[in-house]
């Protein structure tokens, strides 16, 4: 492969499925950033080529550990991602990727990773990959190039994938369906440390881990973990076997850094000693088939024009109660199926 | 309406729509219960009767408070349905209305109100009516006949639908998704009060209410409550502003079960007031279009013989890693479009 940096000489149109793909088992960034956009393209051509590559990637991709990062704005995700990759690297010989799930990111561009620059340590490290959230497109969408995008990473050597998105709505189920380690970063507060999460998103978290525990904040973390751990409690195990844990560390300060990460590892061990991080992984990807084929079907129903023609004055009959759901539904379907 | 009486010699098949409506809006629960028959059916000329019926009901429907409740076995659902219903007519001149979501009745038979005498008080009294899960169907099924089933009680004048669920699994969110307040029974234990209720159900209720709180468990049980409010007071409101609650009752001895209605007045007369009472039912209207239309999609797309035998082989290389997800679904989707 010794024409590889000849290669990304070249502009995008000339290179072949074959020439991005030995790029990116090469390790080399330039062409798997290329890839990446290739993923997130709506251009047909691209998409098709994308769609190869993936299947090329594919029996070179899983042998990773995949964490979502989630929290609300000013928790210090960056921050925090920021210090546990150059960690991850500097003591644990990791390459690390960092992906962001940002439905968010079209309206007020930059609120995650949008600039590279608040990781500037990690955004210059070889051993580091960072790509940020695509500017445009649906949360479906976004999640869907996330996971190709996550598979051509893992074939370019990435070991540890960071997949960040903001602790808000929808998005935080899409990424518990893509990684293997879901994490809640929050800060100490005044006795209402969940203000901004949505109801449920603590339910999905495999660890809590209060950021920002130095200074005059520290005993302030030290009472939210161990209010965290008591309301934990109350919880029953995962169908995993694994109890969530509550843990503190000072992102800034790159304190207790390796405390989050050592409660990575007690999980990776602990779910691929009962067979549950394998199990998982499997169900993921029946779960996004599922969800490829509703999609897909969604589209086929929706955009049809005399379902269109049909439907807006049915949900209203259905919203003001003049006409049940299931009729509608029912008339609906007549229609799709009509044509 | 003189002859609803001798209507209700008649057999089934007799009944036109218009007997089986103006029996209904009589109060008359031998039609109403027929009229459910029907609603449960599989055979077509049933349930085209049964959807004209609930059309014609639909403009009648409506003006009732819709609870859902919900615990693991052995909470004491029915024995508190019976204090509470009974208390709801005898103090509140209210007529009520027990529904049931159980989708494991087809195998253990008799889990929820599968045994009517267990509500000996509330079975008969007339301003009582007392309707078992469905024995067979799928959950979607069940749900979808108990939302119906709920429009027609409505427009036989119930004011008061309860629905029972067992606490476990996706029925939850099938109920929550049905009424207006969502209730939680629960019981004092050992520190471990959420045994066997899945994660995320404490999340949805409105209410969480500790039973047996009688005898020697009485204090248990109101340390309980105690322990709940602490926990709940991390969660922030729900989107309608209600912030939810915990007490402690003794259905048996039929105790505080005002404490736990005074609960859902509150709810009722906080959520008409901001306005969320009735954006809830159309949201929930909408909810079961879009439910509705999804569903019939999915029958219509994994019954197609084409889509049938290329599943399994696709369903089987995707979890194995073979090949993506998104170029699965892909196929799939181009052989159900080129029947």
């Amino acid at each position: 492969m010794k024409n590889i940096n000849k290669i990304t000489l070249k502009t995008r149109k000339s290179l072949s499925v074959n020439d991005y793909f030995n790029g990116i088992r090469n390790g080399n960034r330039a062409i798997l950033s290329k890839a990446i956009t290739l993923i997130e393209s709506s251009n047909s051509k691209h998409q098709s080529i994308a769609e190869e590559l993936i299947e090329l990637c594919l029996p070179f991709s899983g042998n990773s550990v995949r964490i979502g990062i989630t929290g609300v704005p000013g928790v210090g995700k960056s921050t925090f991602i920021e210090a546990l990759g150059s960690y991850l690297i500097a003591e644990k010989a990791k390459k690390v990727a960092v992906l962001a799930i940002d439905p968010s990111s079209k309206k007020n561009h930059g609120s995650i990773l949008g600039d590279k620059t608040r990781m500037n340590k990690l955004s210059v490290n070889d051993k580091a990959f960072i790509r940020p959230s695509p500017s445009s497109g649906t949360l479906g969408g976004v999640a869907k190039a996330t996971r190709e995008t996550t598979i051509l990473c893992e074939a370019a050597g990435y070991d540890t994938i960071l997949i960040e998105t903001v602790g808000v709505g929808q998005s935080e189920i899409e990424v518990k369906s893509m990684v293997d380690f879901f994490l809640l970063l929050m800060l100490a507060g005044a006795g209402d440390e969940l203000q901004g999460i949505k109801r449920g998103i603590m339910e999905i978290a495999d660890a809590v881990i209060i950021n920002k525990a130095d200074n005059d904040n520290l005993h302030n973390a030290k009472m939210a973990v161990r209010e965290y751990k008591n309301a934990m409690h109350l919880f029953p195990a995962n169908s995993n076997g694994w109890i969530p844990k509550a843990a503190s560390c000072s992102a800034i300060e790159a304190k207790e850094i390796n405390t989050a990460w050592a409660i990575v590892e007690s999980f990776v061990n602990q779910t691929i000693l009962n067979n549950s991080f394998s199990e998982n992984r499997k169900e993921q990807a029946k779960f996004w088939l599922e969800h490829a084929i509703n999609s897909s079907l969604m589209n086929l129903f929706y955009s049809d024009e005399k379902v269109k023609a049909q439907l807006l004055k049915l949900q209203e009959n259905v919203s003001e109660g003049r006409t049940s759901p299931f009729k509608a539904a029912k008339e609906l379907l007549s229609t799709f199926k009509a044509k």
